[in-house]
Parts: structure tokens; sequence; C-alpha cells
């Protein structure tokens, strides 16, 4: 027996393998929602739990195999508590210092807003019970995950403490558990992990306001040279085609503008690493800002991409359309007109939707393969590749299509109604921009300079450098 | 010093690390997928295997670097044995006892079907060689998984046994070979392990039940409405209509009816609660088994959805509406007719249309974000918001498209054939009502009382409650 | 030496947890976007960290606690050092030899191109420094990974080495920073860690060249059958048709033809199990490397089946179409025809429709299965019903919908221009045979000696191996 004891003097679980065939018992404070998940997985991992509540005889359900005590029986119990109580019911905390005493305290919970008090639950909870060891952990996952167990890939339990003991049996806790850890340090980033579950898609809000932006400027453009205008110009009523007409001249644009947005601070990064003739000087930081939303602009302009596929669609299926159709069929029996078949018209209406198709298909294709699961799947190499060149070639097809849906109409006068332009005109700019600079970067002689700079090549002194560098 | 080299003397590892510089020897018995797989893994995980087989010599190919005893020798030389042979094939077994005194047993093996045997594998193997320490594991990983590692999410081993040192001995390995283990307790739990690998989509049955019949009495409905009818009542023959019109009527009602489905459970919930005055009552048997399934019945109905959608665009190519649209135009030239233009029928159907596609949009983005790599990336509250908000959107949008469809046609007598009324009507019921009755959650004072209840709130004795807590 | 040797005897992180409260310290060589990441990640898993440069006061922004030296002094200070420079600069590390004896050394170099060098990296740089302990590791991480730690599966860290406790020292930092290890044994593997990177969809190489053979030659067959012969034969120019009539001929011919090739390899395996008796003999080589390749053929057939819906679905917008239409109209109204309404034509045409949506949506289904994190959801008995079962219900719908496609019309002479059969009835036959030779192994008894076959079960003298394996 006294070998047995003597390693564990030096190990961190007294309790678990030390006293070996008893299993470790751990209390949790708390018999909600989060509580009976996190007792029914310890439970499946070979702990034993008891409950600390308020009413330890009417405690609801508990998962088999545990008991409800009252806190301080609980709490002497065992060496680790898991705390899964509102922060509003903590004060009670403090009458149980004595037994807490030494205790590793795990401050599970979360609040219902950001900023709701001046500091972290687990940095309050620390201040009530300055004698326990407060490790702030668990808090980002759901009671579903903990329940269940890390299904699929959210695995990861993020944890911070003041004690390098008291976090590394928590580690250990959650390692049996099957996540995998990550230390983030003291108690200082617990507020950090509090907002963690709080937050709603940040990196999504400004994609987002530029998508709305965008779409509803174009949408009221379009509305006024097309439907506004007929009505001043004309006299006619054609307010029924801002629900699917209008709709689908602005979804294209969008799409177009927001895809081509994604490619641009690319280039942009390009040029400021040719001028700079270095590539260790940190970008301005709206551009690394918008480089990382690059990911977010892609997905809404293919989502915006799909819409202007299904909205073409089901063109044939408007009664409008229809109506315009017979009667055009119509008007030409009666008129006597026959109109000539045009192969140009062929070609370039057949090619227009060409395009159109197999640049939205290798959109998707960026869309599957931003998925995280198949990303992950990918190597470096192979993501770039398909990020980078499959990307390019997606965006001169949809560009090409935009051109050929043009065609000789820029020539027409007509079109100019109020001397605007039509929106997809305005589309044009910034994708023909990022294509033909794109084509200037893949000149042999900028492309291979720049490609020297990324690996690490400076313009400047490069002689000096080497020197210091036999020096050191 | 020595007290830490001693542990040392006692740990389970006495070849691998300790020994050092040696790698661990490990034995499978059994040269089939499975056993090649694991050797071909182990070794490349840096230990030393050694094939237990009946035919040493005549095995077939074994992974380079391994050799093939007999069972006898092999299992001789290492001290842990992995089993990855047929449980018909265990008796054999009962002659190595000695050999196998105080080795750790991995039982990998998996049955054809459920409750093929009294007992599980595991178990059996247990009483036979009841000397070694049985550990069930690694059964729920497929050779392929076993062979190249765990490629993207599936990396977990569930593993069960009755003496914990062996089992840490187990998971050492699995970890090793870049799994993460989960431990389900005591070899009762084989059972459990062993059945997993064999069940098939437990959770989609009642959906895909309900889905069925929804399907097959709408079906019915329709096909009684529109052929027969039109056959009783004018002679005519339009069975050609079931390919594609009916069909095209029945999917996009199932799918409406299944996706207010998924809300409504959480609709009764929230009614449970405020009646009950408790979050801390369980549910209902069924409402739990419900909830358990709305994932499943939501993306039930997004197939459905999508059937939908192809059927409706393939319209205008069918040669029934190609030839109906002809002969009406030409009926009109004939009879000299002219149709006029109607802007409301314009309006509504645009907007019907619109509201479909947005609608169906959205459903594809809760269909995206359902899948396992895309939920895991998502915070708790980032994931809510998008399955519930944005699903009463999506659930209203289709709800509002059906509305379109029908317009005022309910005031025709002549729609409702045989005095029953058409199918989509019966298919706004439900979710007209899930509709309503969320408006009704959503009013302050409801919504109010509802979040204090799911926040801990009781409404009886909560004094009572607080004083007990201070006493403790 | 004997001061390095002792702490390594008692644990192998002298500074870590041993010493305790003290963080353990280590460097990083290279200040380029890769060193901050990493040491960014350091940081924040509770290391410290000093990075080693050849211009200490000038190597632009560093992450925030961290401090920049020479290479001497940086390397002197820590006990493991990661190596985040460009192999061309390995050079100046032999003059830090006595600084970095007994040290660990993390290789994370990668190179631009493969077999750019005689040796590895990793080797090369072992060669260099004799006294250090290199290890392999962190080299297939991007930059992005690494600083914000494995976000969803991409979390394995591939490590190989010489030295086995150096290879736990970083795999214990690597396990720290959220990642899972795999050991991949000697410095040897070093090679194959460094060309992972590189690699460009090795696995898809063959299947795309299958599709870009298959639609190559298919495209020239229907261009002279349908194109040239016009031109030749009435000397009309309907070459317009290529970008839309042609193209929408073609994919679907290779969607089905690579389809059924999928499932072709199953069947001859099969095949071949039946002749041989035993599932132990190898398969042979072409074999093995088609069925590694099955999901690659099943997603470009995907593709091609997801061109081939949308190429359908525009056919009403086409200008060609309308222009047809309208002609038709016209001149039935002209030549007072009348058309009389098939119900055979309708029956067909629409249940053609029909097969082709349900085995496109249930082809979408085997897709989003073959999704990494979906398929990994999966038990294996899941995985194979729907990539099995439901893959040849597909492969018969879609084969069901080219037979209705073709009808009667393999019976018109005129059909056979130039004495060739349409493109259709070519890619008809590998399906068929496929599904007609599934047919055959499914009856029964063809299909329990296969299965027990595939349980282990050998045909020739199973009772001498029973005899051997009684007296081992």
């Amino acid at each position: 027996m006294s070998k047995e004891v003597k390693p564990e003097s030096v190990s961190l679980h007294p309790l678990g393998t030390a006293a070996a065939p008893e299993q470790e018992l751990l209390c949790i404070f708390g018999t909600g929602d989060l509580g009976r998940s996190l007792g029914l997985r310890l439970l499946q991992s070979g702990y034993r739990v008891v409950y600390g509540s308020r009413r330890p005889q009417s405690c609801g359900p508990l998962p088999q195999g545990t008991q409800a005590m009252t806190h301080a029986a609980a709490a002497q119990s065992a060496s680790l508590v898991f705390l899964c109580i509102h922060r509003e019911n903590y004060d009670f905390l403090e009458t149980l210092d004595p037994q807490l005493r030494g205790k590793v305290l795990v401050d599970v919970s979360n609040n219902v807003k950001k900023n709701l008090y001046p500091e972290a639950n687990a940095e309050y909870l620390q201040r009530l019970i300055p004698g326990a060891h407060v490790v702030k952990a668990f808090n980002t996952l759901s009671a579903w995950a903990l329940q269940n167990g890390p299904l699929d890939a959210n695995r990861q339990v993020f944890l911070c403490g003041n004690n390098a003991e008291a976090k590394q049996d928590v580690a250990e806790k959650a390692t049996k558990l099957g996540f995998s850890v990550v230390d983030r340090g003291s108690l200082n980033a617990a507020r950090e992990l509090e907002d963690f579950p709080l937050q709603l898609f940040p990196e999504w809000r400004l994609p987002l306001l530029l998508a709305l932006c965008l779409t509803a400027s174009f949408f009221f453009y379009e509305l006024i040279r097309d439907v506004v205008y007929a009505y001043v110009d004309q006299g006619k009523n054609i307010s029924f085609r801002i629900m699917v007409s209008l709709a689908n001249r602005v979804f294209p644009i969008v799409s177009l503008i927001m895809l081509s947005l994604c490619y641009l601070p690319g280039i942009i990064a390009a040029f400021l690493q040719l001028y700079r003739g270095t590539k260790y000087k940190r970008f301005p930081d709206w551009l690394d800002c918008w480089m990382l939303c690059r990911k977010q602009l892609g997905l809404l302009a293919l989502g915006f991409a799909s819409l202007h596929v299904l909205y073409t669609l089901i063109i044939p299926i408007r009664y409008y359309v229809r109506f315009k159709i017979a009667t055009n069929t119509i008007s030409q029996i009666k008129e006597n007109r026959t109109s000539e078949f045009s192969l140009t018209t062929a070609w370039r209406a057949d090619s227009y939707y060409s395009m159109g198709i197999l640049g939205f298909c290798l959109f998707v294709l960026l869309g599957i393969t931003s998925l995280p699961s198949v990303s992950n799947a990918l190597s470096w190499r192979e993501f770039s590749f398909i990020q980078s060149k499959l990307g390019y070639l997606a965006l001169f097809f949809c560009t090409f299509h935009t051109y050929l849906y043009g065609w000789d109409r820029f020539l027409s006068p007509t079109i100019y109604k109020w001397c605007t332009p039509p929106g997809y005109m305005l589309s044009l700019v910034v994708p023909t921009v990022v294509l033909v600079v794109k084509l200037l970067l893949l000149l042999p002689c900028v492309d291979r300079t720049l490609t020297r700079i990324r690996q690490g090549w400076e313009r400047c002194d490069p002689e000096d450098d080497s020197k210091k560098s036999l020096l050191t």
C-alpha cells in the first residue's frame, strides 16, 4: 500500500488513481440542466458524483447513481467542485468558505448579456472565496455537448485560472471526458471566455452590412430607372416588376460586386508588398480587417448568386412572361410578320447562359470547400489552389457572363434612361479592374519579384542582413 | 530521486517508455482486414507488432516489419493482445489461458446482428479467460479509420472494462494512435458498444415513418380529388398527372407540415412551462422524444422542399404544359379573343414565387447549419439564432407562399370537389397555428414570464427556497 | 552534460511543470508569419517565448510579451527551439552548434516544390547539427491554424524524429496547444511529412483525367453527329447548339458512365472473391486503385449531373427554344393543323422527368453523406447502407431516366446518322451491365456464398485449418 501512496504524493490526483480501485468523487453545485448533464457525463466517464443543492430532498430528477446533499456536505466530500449555478446566486458561497478552502472551484457559469457586471463571474467568485482555486472552464459548451460528449468537432474546452495545479487537475478531467483542452492563461482571460458563448456572428457584421447597403442602393437605383421611369415617361404601371424582375437585377449585381471584393484586397496587398519591397511590414488595419472577412464576403456573394439562379429559373413560369410570349405570337400572326432566326443572337444567348452556369458551379464548389470539414481535409496548397485559381476562374466566368448579357446594348442610347447607365454596367467596374490588375500581376517580371518578396526576400540591403546573421 | 524512479517500476508499460530505446511490442490475434489495418497503424505509431495466427506460414500479406507466430508464442511475447477475430472462433482461446493470464486483452470484435448472443462478446471472452483483463475498445471504428488514423472528426474510441489499469493502458495506446478516448465504465457497457456499429439510423425512423404516412395519405387524397374525380365526373383520363403534377402537390404539403412540426413541440413545451410555473419538471416522454427528432423532421422537410423546387422548375419543359400553352394561343387567335393583362394577378404570382424562393433559401441555410462541422463552429447563441429566429422566418415565408398560392380561390365553390377542400388548405392548419401561438408567446408579458422561468425562477414559494439555502 | 541529464531522468519538462510556478520558456528562430503565429499560440497556451532573429532590433512587430534576441542568446536560454526559417538560411545554424547541443530542434519548414533537395530539410538539419535532437513537426499546419488553434477537425500534428524523448517533449507541447499528435516514426519519414503540404489532389488526378477524356470524346462524337452532319447533309449552320444543346448531351452521358464506374469495381471484386473462394488474397493493383478512387468518381459524376440539371432547367428561357415554339405555333395556325394530345407521350415525358429528379436528389444525398463531417457521424453500417443501397437506387433511377429518354427511338433508322448510334445509347452500356450483374449477385444462392466468404470462410480445406489452430 505504501508503495502505491508514494507516487501519488507527487502527483496531482490524490483521490483518483491513488486510492486506486475507488473512483474519484466530484461535487456539482446546481441541479439545473447544466448540472445534470455534466453529472451524467462524469458518471459515464467513471467518476462518482454528488450534488450540492438548496433543497437536497426535492431537487428534481438527478442522474442515477448520484445523490444530493446540502452544499456544505457536498463541498466537504470532494476536492473539486463544479459550479453550475447562476452568478446571481453566488452570494451564499461566502458562507461555505471553510469547506471550500484549498479546493478547486470550476466556474461553468455564463451570463445572459455582455458587460452585465463590472468583473467576470470567475473573478467575482475568486474574490468571494479567496481560499479556493477558481478555474474557469466548460462554459463554452452547451448542456447538450456536455451530456453527449464531443460528438463531432466541437471538442475544445477553454480554461483559465491562477493556479497551475488546479488548472492541470481540471484539464485532466476534461481530457477524460473526451474533450481537448486549451489553456488560456490566468483568470484575467475569464471575461473573454464568458463573452464567447454570447457572441453573435461578429465576423459577419461588416459583410452583412455591406451586402445590405449594396442591395438597398441598387434596388432604389433600378426602381427609379425602371418602375418610376416607366410611370413618369409613359404613364405605365409596371410596379409588379418589383417582386421578381427588379430583384433578379439587383441580386446578380450585388453578387458580382461582392465576389470581386473578395479578390480586391489580395491585389492591394500584392501592390503594397511590391511598393514596399518587403513582406515584413504590417498592412494597414483596414486591409487586415478586409482580408479577414473575405470568406464571409464570398459566402454572401454565393447566397445572392443562388437567389439569382432561382429567380432566373422561374422566369418561364411567371404569368407576366407567359402573357407576353402569347401576345407576341398573336401579334406576329395578326400582322403577318415573320421574325428571322438570328444565329448571332442564338450564340450570344447560349454562351451567356453557359458562362453563368459554369461560373455558378465553380462558385458552389468554392462554397463547399469553405465548409470547415472539407477545408480541413485539404492541404494548404490544395485549399489555396481552389480558393485562388478556381476563384479567379469563377470571377472571370461571372464577369464574362455579365458582358455577354450587355453585349452591344451599351451602344443604344435608349438604355441610358435619365442619362444613367443600367446597374449591370456599374457592377462590371470592380470585377474588370480586379481581373485586369490580376493579369498585370501575372506578368513574369512582376510575378517573379512578388514571389521572391513573399519568400522573405527584401529589396533593401540584403547583404547587410546576411552579415548580421553571420555575426550573431 | 529514487522515490521518483519507483513509480516507473510499477507502471504499466514495462517495455515501452521504461526500458526506453526499445519500442513496445504488441500482439494481434487475427490476420484479417481489421488485424492488418490495426497492425499497420500501430507500426506507424512506433510500436512493434507480432501476429498470432492459425497458420503462421500462410496467413496472407502482413504489414512489413511484422511477423506471424502461433497464437501461444505471440501471446507469450507481449503484455497486450488485440483480438481481431470473430466471436465464433473464440473457443480456442481457452487453451491459451496460461499465456494470457494477467495480460490485457482488447476485444475489437463486432457481431453481424444485434442480440445474436445472450452476452456481449467481451463478457463472453472475460468468462472464457478469467485471468486476463478484458477491455472492449476500437470496435466502433472501421478498418479504414484504423488504418488511416482519425482523418476528420471521427476520432473517438469508446472503451470499457473491469480493470482500471488495463483500461488506462489501452487508452494510452489509443491516444498515441491519434484517437481520443471515452471511458464508458465497466464491462457491462460492452453490449452497448457492440450494438453501436450495428445501428441503422435509429433517430430517423420516426420522422421517416411520419413522412411516409403523410406522403401516402395526401397522395391518395389528391389522386381521388384530381384523377379519379376527372374520370368519374367528366370521363377524362388525366392519369399522366400522377408523375409530376400530383407529386408536386404532395411534396410541398408534406414539407410545410413537417417544417411546422419542428416548431410545434417547442411551443407546447413553452406552454407546459408557463402552466407549471417551473422548468424543473420533466416533460412527458412523447414530448422529449418529439423534441429530439426535430432536426430529422426539418431535414426531411428540406428534402421534400427541394423535390418541390425541382418539380416546379421543370414545369415549362413538360410536354403537357407546352401543349396546353400552344392550344391556348391557337384558340385565342381562332376565337379572336384578347385576354387582358391583370396587374393584380402579376403581383400575386410574382410575390408567390418570391416568397417561395426566399423561404427555400432560408430553409437551405438552416440545412447547411445542421451539418456537424458547421454547427460546431457556431457558438450556442449563434446556433439558436439561426435555428430559431431564421427558422421561424422560413416557416413564415413558406406559409405565406402557400396563402398566396391559394389567394381567393377558397371562395370558389368549384374547388371543393366532392365537398373536400384541396390539400394545400389542409397543410396550412398546423403552420398557421404554430405562427399564431408563437406570436402570442412573443407578447411582452408572456415572454417576460417565460424568460424568467427558463432562467430558473419558479412560480411557487421562492422565498421558502432562499431561506433554505441560507440555512445550509 | 550531467547537469542536463539529471532533469531528463525525472521528467521531460524540467522548466515547465517541474520547477512549477514558472512557465516554460521556448525559443523560436524566425520572425516571419509562421514564427509570429506560433509564438502567439504558445503565449496563449501559457508558455514564455523568445525569438532568435538576424536583426533583434528591427524584426517587425512581435507578439506582446515576447522579446527578440540574437540567435545565440535565444538558443542558450531555452531547451527547445522551433525553427521557422527557410531551408536556404539553415547554414548559419552550424555556427550555433555549441548552443544547440542536446537541445530539441523542431523543424517546421516546408519547401516550395517537391524533390528540390536530395534530402529532407529535417535530415539536412540533423546533419548540420548532429548534437541536437531534431524533430520534424507542425509543418503540415498553416500559419492560420497555428495562430488560431485547431478550430475544426484539422487538429493532427504529425511528427517524426530519431530521439524518443525529444519527440515526447514536442508531443506534449502540441497537445497543450490543442492538437493531437501522430507519431510517424524516425526522421526518415521527414520527407513524407514535408511533401504532404505540397500535394495537389493526388487522388483526384485519375478520375479527373477520365472525366476529361470522356467529355472530350463524347463532345467530338456528338459534334460530328449533330453540327457537322447537319452542315454536310443539309447545309444548315447550327453551330450555336455547341454552347448548350451539345453540352447538355455530353454532361449526362459522362455523369451516368462515371456513376456506374463507381459500382463496377465492387462487382468485379465480388466476382474475384467468388472465383477464388477466399477474401484473403489481394486484389490486383489496378482494382485496388480503382476502388480507392470511387468517391472521387462519384463526386465528379455528381458535378456533371448538376451541370446537366442547370442546363436542362434553362432550356425554356433560351432564345432558340422560344423561337422554335413560336414558329411551331404560327405554322400550326397557318396550315390549320391541329396536333392531338398524346396520353402516352405525356406519361413518358413526365416519368422521364420524375426519374431524373429522384435520381438526382438521391445522388445529392450521396454527395452530402460524403462530406467528412457527415460521414464521420454515421456508423459504418449506416454509411454503407447509404453508399451502397441508395447508391444503386440512384444508379437505377438515372439509368431508367435515360431509357425513358430513348423510349422507342432506337427503332427509328433516321437516328443512326452516318450509321452511328446516338451518345446516350453508348452511355447505357456500362450502367446496364452493372445493374444486371448486381441483380445476379443478389440471387440467394450467390449472395449466401459471397456473404460467407466475406465473413472469412474459405472454400478450400477449412478442416485442415481448424486442426492447425487446435494444435497451436
